[in-house]
């Protein structure tokens, strides 16, 4: 039996890069997958930190952003064929659960996640169901290709709000996906742009995206440069940090929209409810990709943002524990792996 | 001068029934209203208790919900004439700041509200801009037709949302309005409607209204009962108290929404945001009327809900203090004063 | 081999009862349903027409609006169980298409209709792939569940606007699929409501539902009566027939919507698109159901509109003929076959 | 009493510069504006168009894209200053009719237009209603800020859609205002747009602009231009001809959205319904600005789309004559006349 290295999960706190068998076809709707290249997520962090922020499986290969090409397909795989590129939403609905039926597939009641649930593509090689793997254009380079999942994660935030040009907007945390959505942003008109974030080195960083103004709200005094600027506060803000609901009601004009992006399930927050009902905004939660994929790779395909800008690291998978630790650091935003 | 009896505010919790002049058009765009019957609004309870819980102008005729006929109006109204019934938006706002731009004119810089700001309708006249004075059928009793205000609040909370038959809510509050508002959803076609109230005396009048399943959440478990109707929770939840935003976010389905329309300013509440983003709920302000007293009067004129059914008592402007000290203890629903 | 009869397509214009192979099990992922009642669709209708309204496949057995219990199930099957009572979306979808990752199965490209591309209803027994069966309560009568298909189609309409009580709405034809619009209409809080048929039969059938007002437009004077009552024209209008955008757009007010919903395939109409435009007028086409059928469901479940007052006739298969002719000759709504 | 020069509708066909009393304040919420700019409108081509494609009153001064200076204010105008810039709603609302109450001020019972209904802008003074007067910054160009109207109602044929980077549109027509709709779009974050026109003038002059694709419909095959690219039809078609309604509905995806702007009052079309209805299309109407202006001065303050670009003449008022005789025969795009 042939095997592979792979980045598998051990047990809280501790994951291995060990030899796996390499996987074959688990059914006839299955395709294999070559790794070309695969990328750190926040949620690796927080599986492999002890105490672990989010809870993986036992024995499992870790890694959920891939892209790859089909190498082997099943009998029953009609739309993709052998030698496709490919990008995978990591998030296997059922189909048949009651959310799945009201077009809620990201709330599907059976998600089985990738690189969480079973094994992932920190690897040569993985298998997935061919429902969720998406035909990428092979101009698109591997790299750029694995940040599809974020990127459709994001669009799924922006589709809860009706942008314009000439609107304002604020950025609460510029991780690599609070990069993604003020990108997008852009893209989509937004006349002010306000990036808040604390860390030193993402200020930078986002300074030189020049996407608009990089404030950081422990030194700066935020609302008054917003308030300044808009008049009345912004249009749209989006919270990317899962902890910022009371600044982003404070930042976000009357009749205006609140994006909650960002998860911290730790984060408790004490809010006067009245100012949301009496400034008659509109706070959305968001989660996961909802049919927002094959928007994702348009944008990448056309290029519609700079993504390759935000891939600060490329190193091969035997240098993930490194790659872990740097992106845990906040010392990088996106880190790619080339199994 | 001709004088009339009126009640009007003195000052921090005293409020007097006294003789004051009759008044007179203020200008071309006015109208005269010989006032028919007029609401005891919960803000009338709050601005008379002491602290008070909202400030009104020390010498205002109190009284906003009316309902009357036109006895004089300015050289340039149009769209009314003397003998006209009609009820208003006490709201009058100024159609040139920057939200009255933007179709906001609940959120208005410069709202003058009527028997707060400026002189009421507890007394025989009140004197209206006729931007804001709306004709209604004289088939309509005037106490229900006194109902319009509130009812055009309750409608812009639920225009925030789209009901579809088959759909289920919970109203939280069996007020005055929160039973409009559940009436709305009735007539709106919600299958399960559940109502939780605290005060027995609104339980029983809820029960009695036949709206759905009336609960008391000191007592009973609401949540228990609710999920098992829903198994998913409702589609909709709508906060009428003001204070309930963290069981509305539990009561809450996946990809569904909370309306929040009670107003607590001094409410405070610790939420974990993370609920809001990963069951991507959407929780909605809405703010006073904007654009629907024409529905609310279309609704009052089609009696398309039965909202004569709220009003518990119909008292002379002698006995407001009687009327008031009752709203206020939370044995009424609608007290209608005619003067 | 066991046999059962069955209503099958022959060629252009003909179908027989004969009989047929009582079908097994397709796949892992199927049921085999044994059918309970079966509702006559107007597709029925067109496909046995000659020249037809509408192409089947020669050879296949007709019948897709149907309730069953399921008697046998494949292994993979988890969401339903032998014994449950179920309902099905005749158009399976292949989940991923390009539409069918937009969430618009019912745009699917794949598409395969039941009783019209492989073998359907009109019959004992009915192989069915369980993704598109959906478990219904066995309170509900299986006559008025096989009506589930088309009420999810019109409540698919339904979702294209945002409906509040106190609006007004007219719908042309007042055939099956017409009356469940009006009754879900009316259900949505609609307070005037205009139907409009030109069959004297489906005129004397409409009235006695008590909806609104049935006017015959080759008689009354339809636009006057509508405009008398809404002065300014009707908020929404939904085309039942395929043929009436033009008066469509005549009847709606302003700022309205026209829903299409009604398919003649025949039907051209010169309009001018001024109106559309100066009026500022939405016209919504609708296809099919889309994640309405839970909807559906519930609405029979919760008896929200009275489905059952629009069986006109409940019959044996070997009466499908004659069931077929009735329909056709519009002296009919629904009719229920009972295999 | 002091005289100036204006360009007056004498009658059908015929209008001419003479001289003309200066306005006076018209009343206690009027201002009295020193024109800057002012743009020739393709409804000014139409009103002096023999026969005339709009009817304007006899005796009027025509003229409404304008900016200009504050002179005078009457005494309740609060929210403009003497010496303030401003531009204008040329369409005057009445704030109390049917949809003026909805909402729907560009729908009023009531409008009254300036440069149509009442004395416009070619010439040195307007005395406008300060309602529909709105401040812009006096860095912007006059030229530019002459644009605003015409961009206000391209923005609220803009707000009918929610348009999403990685989308794909057709604007039909590359007119002065069928360009600033491909701006907005593009500014919106449409990824592949195509541009639609016949004249050879304006091919290239939409050509120079960089926005998209542009074809001319009578010799390039459009339609296998926009399927090779899109693979499925555009998201979106902007009409911007008032004509085009049947290419529309050909170009756009199913699922997707048609916007009618253009407006040719003579167009007849004749369509088949059924395709909007199976491809599941909205056709929307817009017409006019509704609450888009401080929109439109956003952009125009913030450089959001380069309105400067679509400027091809400026002359003064001597020259108006030739100025709509030079947009008449298709060989300008924004003319300004400086008065
Ligand atoms: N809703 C969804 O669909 C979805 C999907 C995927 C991920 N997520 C969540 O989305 C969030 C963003 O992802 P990511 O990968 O970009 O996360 P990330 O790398 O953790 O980025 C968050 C950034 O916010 C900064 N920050 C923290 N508190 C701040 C504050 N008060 N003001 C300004 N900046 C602050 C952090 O700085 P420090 O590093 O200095 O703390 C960090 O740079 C994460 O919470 C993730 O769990 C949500
Ligand atoms: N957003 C807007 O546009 C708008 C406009 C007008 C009014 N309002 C607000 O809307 C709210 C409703 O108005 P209303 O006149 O109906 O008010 P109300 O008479 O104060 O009714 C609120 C009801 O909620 C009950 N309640 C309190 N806590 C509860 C809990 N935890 N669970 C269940 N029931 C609880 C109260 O019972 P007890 O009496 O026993 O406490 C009371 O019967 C008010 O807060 C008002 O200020 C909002
Ligand atoms: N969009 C979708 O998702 C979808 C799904 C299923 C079905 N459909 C279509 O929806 C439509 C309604 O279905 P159905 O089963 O109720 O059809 P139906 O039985 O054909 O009913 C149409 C009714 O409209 C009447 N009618 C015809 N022209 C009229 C006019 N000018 N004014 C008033 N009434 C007129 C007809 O009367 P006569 O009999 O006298 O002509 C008939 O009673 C059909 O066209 C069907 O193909 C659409
Ligand atoms: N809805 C609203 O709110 C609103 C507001 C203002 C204006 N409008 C209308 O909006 C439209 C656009 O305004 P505009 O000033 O840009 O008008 P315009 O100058 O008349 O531009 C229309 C352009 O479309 C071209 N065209 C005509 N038929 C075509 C076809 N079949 N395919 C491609 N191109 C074609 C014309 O070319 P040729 O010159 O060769 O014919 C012309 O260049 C006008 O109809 C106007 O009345 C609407
Ligand atoms: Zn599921
Ligand atoms: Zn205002
Ligand atoms: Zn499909
Ligand atoms: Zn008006």
């Amino acid at each position: 039996m042939d095997t592979m290295k792979a980045a598998v999960f051990e047990k809280q706190g501790s994951f291995v890069l060990k030899d796996v068998p390499v996987p074959s076809l688990a059914g006839d709707y299955h395709v294999l997958v070559e790794v070309e290249a695969v990328s750190i997520c926040g949620t690796d962090v927080h599986i492999t930190a002890d105490p672990p922020g989010y809870i993986a499986t036992d024995g499992t290969t870790l890694g959920h952003e891939l892209c790859g090409t089909i190498i082997e397909k099943g009998k029953n795989v009609t739309h993709l064929d052998v030698g496709d590129r490919v990008v995978v939403n990591p998030n296997n609905y059922c189909g048949v659960c009651v959310y799945c039926r009201k077009n809620l597939p990201n709330q599907c009641s059976n998600i089985e996640a990738l690189g969480i649930d079973y094994d992932g593509a920190f690897a040569k090689y993985v298998c997935i169901h061919s429902k969720v793997a998406y035909k990428i254009d092979k101009t698109v380079s591997p790299e750029t290709a694995a940040c599809a999942e974020p990127l459709a994660c994001a669009i799924n935030g922006l589709n809860k709000v009706n942008i314009k040009p000439g609107d304002s907007a604020v950025v609460i945390g510029a991780g690599p996906i609070g990069l993604m959505a003020a990108m997008l942003l852009k893209a989509s008109g937004i006349a002010n742009l306000f990036i808040l974030e604390t860390s030193e080195y993402r200020i930078d960083f986002a300074r030189k995206l020049n996407l608009g103004s990089v404030l950081n709200p422990l030194k700066d005094d935020a609302r008054k440069v917003i308030y300044d600027k808009t008049e009345i506060g912004a249009d749209f803000v989006f919270d990317m940090t899962g902890s910022q609901i009371a600044p982003s009601i404070q930042l976000v004009r009357k009749g205006g929209s609140v994006v909650l992006f960002g998860v911290n399930k730790n984060s408790r927050t004490e809010i006067a409810q009245s100012e949301i009902t009496t400034k008659e905004i509109a706070v959305l939660g968001t989660w996961l990709a909802n049919a927002t994929f094959p928007q994702a790779i348009k944008i990448i395909e056309e290029k519609s943002i700079d993504l390759a800008s935000l891939i600060t690291d490329v190193m091969p998978l035997d240098e993930i524990h490194s790659g872990i630790k740097k992106l845990a650091s906040g010392q990088a935003i996106k880190i790619i792996i080339k199994p």
